[in-house]
């Protein structure tokens, strides 16, 4: 008899930090957690202002006794329920600059994290962030959330089953163009943090997109880095981070690969794309119609592989991240959901006890988190130091 | 401050009939009906198989002695619960022939429904279900659910202010392949009661799909129909229902209007399509890549419209579908909650003692339902007569 | 040792009826027939208007000599030449009304033709044409133009070798724009004549345009027609000719067919679009991107065929049709030229004394021509009798 | 009233060397050159091999009297001609190591020239030859094939016409996947000399396609180089020459370009294709559909630009680039004899004794082949010294 969350037969409750009123993550974070019905919304820390998180718990019917007003408050509180009331994990979605001290709170309290990324600040909280997961033994989940459509799934499935040969070229691509202008100028909440030394971090767009565009095709083809060379352009006059950049990476194996990042290119809205080249095969994917993906070999027509589940050609991790049969079309919210869906199976293992997968896991986690984290550190410093080759191997970085 | 259902400030209560093990459209409507955190599963009759309705129960985290063995069941129990535990509405995801009476038993007993299409088996029952609707005041949704995409409502908009001038053409054409070979003689459920004359209706692929792509020019350009000629074709041996078919309508501005419904065609998932042709402008819409709508002018470059609910372009019916900016698709799940998320407006106001409107709604009705019946019968009854034109005018189609 | 026109050595020489200023198609002719360099375009009766025709030879660097006011006074000229200066064909690209007495002219005199369609103005001129064209023994070639891209011949061989099955649907469309508004009040040449009955023929769009998605989907196919039903709309105020209509087809086969032409969807430049059924497979072809085809089959990846004459997939007849490797793209001169190269072969084999095909040709010919005229003649029989069965069994209809 | 060729009146003669059997390039010279019915090839050198010239002549229609053995024999002896017969101008379709010298003679006999890109071997012969069309006054053209698409041309103009305001980024790239295996050991005459050091010159890929990518991107925007930096990479075993490769390129104004060249991605045709950022609005083109362009502007819908000669927003460069009305495509030919046509109105000028534009053409010309062979020898020298940054600064370079 199928059941959710299967030995567990119930829900899972959720404690959402961040997502008060002017957030866009925040909400996407409870739809996605929420889609398959895993998991309910309990409790949360919506704002770092407490009259605020307060307002805010009404717009997600969170009740007002578990409408905390920080997240110490929400481990406290939550600490001292009874087990079977107590959530199960804690999501966080705040600007960067918060993740670190929130993650370690929750984690030293042993909740379960599903984190945004970039992870943290800056490296040293990255790596001392992966040390308290290690001895905290949660599960932790990074929002590296592309990692969730099933074609991208599906094509980690078939590279790492060397359908498509050595992998010799990467080009990743995540070019938006709505911080053209100086948004942030314009009380725009995204725009503000995101463009603030003090709260985004030492990148704006390779911080925020790059990351994304990089961890795209390391998920996919599991290569690993080994130097990178970087050029950050700030092109909106007067702003402190970069707005376009683009970086050279030597992989291990010989490989070359690119990853350009803009968010001022006009009308371009969301569109990472990617493009890897193999000695048997070629495979492209854009995040703007992820329910196809074009994979070419000589001499034969282009393949353009749909969202299939009962397709033939369709392979396991494809068809465990698709609720809908071909046509009808999946999309951003139900990839967010499926880093959920797996996190949650590592929930519901770790709950009942048994152990479960931290570091090879289908869903991005602390490592991955840590990887990006380096990434931007050294694509910084590249391009600092006029594009210089900076060693780019990662000791947390995993197939 | 922003609640959840506004005044209500509380989830809607759910119950559904239909869902069990094997159906695709139960989760659908599940998922759907929750995504924005606005309602709750907490009650179902799942299958008309007592003992499979109960061990279905659990994976929708449906309490056992919520689960019920019929609609009787559910609508008596549910009824004798104590106003602030019984369900708000019932979500009917059952093969055709049974919507009628479980609606009915539904309505009878006041509560609001979502039903799926075609609303009813033949006109009759689909007349006599209004006549219900209208004495009992419930509201009363039908899952055309490609209605509830923002880019069709946009585009409703947009020709009801006359932004593409007077409409002379539609073309609307749902184009599928997986009814190709017979497999309904494979036990697969989906296929077998579609192909079904007994409890699908007079119509196949026009019954099941045609109804939509009929419906959506319908909605997006409010013309009334006068007159249809319909050509059905079995193509695949032994097969009882169409599962190919072509329908010419007059309009009774002159329009011309051609619906297409392919289940034959190799390779196609679920390819509804429409252009329409306006005196000041035309307008193309793919409901496998939803995001995106071409506008076209004589003389100027041809216009993609995004998504885009920041964007200024973007009309009010638009925006208030869309959950998500620009670049971040959305999808098939993000329309179908649409539609509940508009009935959700009208139940909160009924279940208020506000008066709500129930004919001109921005989601499709129970007028809606009986104009697809009609539909159905006179495309069925044209083609019999070799594609004679019949009258179209229906009392109950709606601008 | 590969020669220009093999054993005959030498270019074909060239005349041009049509194609004085102001002229669009008979500037498409001369660039087309010379583009492989296989003939020079030597002589010409330009216009109707003598004056006119003279003037305008030297854009075309016709001699003055040969720059004749008639075509009587090109054939009579041109005839009293020594063989081997003597024009080896007449290309005809003049207004509809006038292609029968020229192309009479021609072929009495010996002359090969190739004709613009429209063959004819009416079926009764096309037949007798036949006739002449039969007892003459010349070769002639009618430009269904769109016949001769690669993927259009690719496409005729996969299915005459039975690679799709049994054809059982196809939906042909031509959608163009530019008669939105009533150019011919405004001295538009183009538009001018094809908007009057007196020189068009019975019908506007559907004489125009129409035709030619007829004529791809018979080519591609070859399945043979049986009955029509059509509605033709004039949508622009006060114009005397259909610019918008529909027909559908029902083949010998069983198969339903479906033409859709319009010539007043804002925006749509030249979008003749094909989607063909069949039970092994499904195809779909664009002319506005030629050198693409998408062919389905249930349960594979959509495959994409490019126009690549190297690929092992490709055929004799699409890689025959080929002047460039894949990538490169070819377009709208390249496929003209391609029924110019068909008829080309035809005329080295009658010069050179040898027989050669007549009916069966790669190229569109005179029966071709006729079965055109037919179906005008037809669709608007039918349209005038409220779209009533006609029947169009076509005895020149050829596989 | 028109003629050909304007006052001259005449076509003008051409002499092609190189083109002999096994040519790909060749034919596409003659077919462009000829397009027009502007020009016609009288002569030629077809071959380094003297037999092989005289065997392949009759394939052009050239007569035996002036298939010549060498540019050598070609020169002196059409010199001797009367200059109502003697050649025009002579086309260079050979490999890359005898451009030079081919050319060198040619130009210092006073031939105008159309010769094949890179220019030459190295940057010193670019650099002689640039010296020797300045002293000799000779029309010289670069088939940088790509600039005369219509729609580059329009781009190009809007571009100088600040219409997408100051330019801040350019990503070009050129995939293709035909030497994804070691072709040139199977006797291929296209991959042999590509890929061998001796014929190709310092760089592969970079040399034969990078070229045509930077170029376009240079052609577009005007933008003047200052730095680049490179990495080439051999991924097929015991290759000798780069098959990928990448550069960054910094532009004077701040601008930062990238260029990406492979020719080992499998199924990847001739994906030419480039975006450029620009302040006011950002553009995209691909050569392989060529007759779009999306330009993108924040807060509008995406424009998509056909190539329409009579549509209000086409400028004055791209409506001159057209033949055919929108909807009619154009593709590789056709802009391949945009480059023909542009040179052929700067022979005609100095034909008829005036003076003509040489550096700032609408055509490739001589500075572009310089800044061409400067590009390769500077990507080269990057790539060797692990990327560095080296001088860029191009003093042939032209807006």
């Amino acid at each position: 008899m199928e059941t959710i969350n299967g030995q567990l037969n119930r829900k899972l409750r959720m404690a959402l930090v961040g997502g008060g009123q002017g957030s866009f993550i925040g909400r996407v974070h409870s739809i996605a957690a929420c889609l398959d019905n895993r998991a309910e919304l309990v409790a949360g820390a919506l704002s770092s202002n407490p009259e605020k998180a307060k307002a805010s718990a009404p717009a997600y019917d969170i009740k007002p006794d578990r409408a905390y007003g920080s997240i110490e408050e929400l481990v406290e509180q939550e600490s001292s329920l009874p087990e079977d009331q107590r959530v199960d994990f804690i999501s966080i979605a705040t600007p960067n600059h918060t993740h670190f001290s929130i993650a370690k709170t929750a984690v030293e309290a042993g909740f379960n994290v599903v984190c945004d990324k970039p992870m943290t600040f800056d490296l040293a909280q990255a790596e001392e962030l992966k040390a308290l997961v290690e001895s905290s033994g949660v599960v932790f989940a990074v929002s590296h959330n592309y990692t969730g459509y099933p074609l991208v799934r599906m094509a980690r499935e078939m590279i790492l089953n060397d359908e498509l040969g050595e992998i010799q070229a990467i080009r990743s691509n995540y070019i938006q163009g709505w911080l053209r202008s100086r948004l942030e100028e314009e009380d725009q909440k995204q725009a503000a943090w995101r463009t603030d030394p003090a709260k985004s971090g030492a990148a704006g767009a390779f911080g925020d997109i790059a990351t994304h565009a990089y961890n795209l095709g390391r998920y996919m083809t599991g290569l690993l880095p080994e130097e990178i060379s970087c050029n950050l352009k700030i092109f909106a006059p007067g702003r402190q981070l970069d707005d376009y950049g683009h970086a050279t990476i030597r992989f291990q194996n010989g490989a070359l690969g690119t990853v350009t990042a803009s968010q001022i290119s006009h009308g371009r809205e969301n569109d990472l794309f990617i493009e890897i080249d193999g000695t048997k095969g070629a495979l492209a994917w854009r995040q703007e119609e992820p329910n196809q993906m074009v994979i070419r070999r000589n001499g034969q027509p282009h393949s353009v592989y749909t969202r299939d589940p009962n397709a033939p050609y369709m392979n396991e991790s494809g068809a465990a991240a698709c609720r809908l049969p071909s046509g009808h079309p999946e999309a951003f919210f139900e990839a967010f959901a499926n880093i959920y869906r797996s996190a949650f199976d590592a929930m519901v293992q770790r709950i009942s006890g048994q152990s479960f997968e931290a570091k090879n896991t289908i869903y991005p986690n602390v490592y991955d988190g840590v990887e990006g984290m380096f990434f931007i550190q050294q694509s910084v410093a590249s391009s600092h130091e006029n594009g210089a080759w900076l060693p780019f191997q990662c000791e947390s970085a995993r197939r």
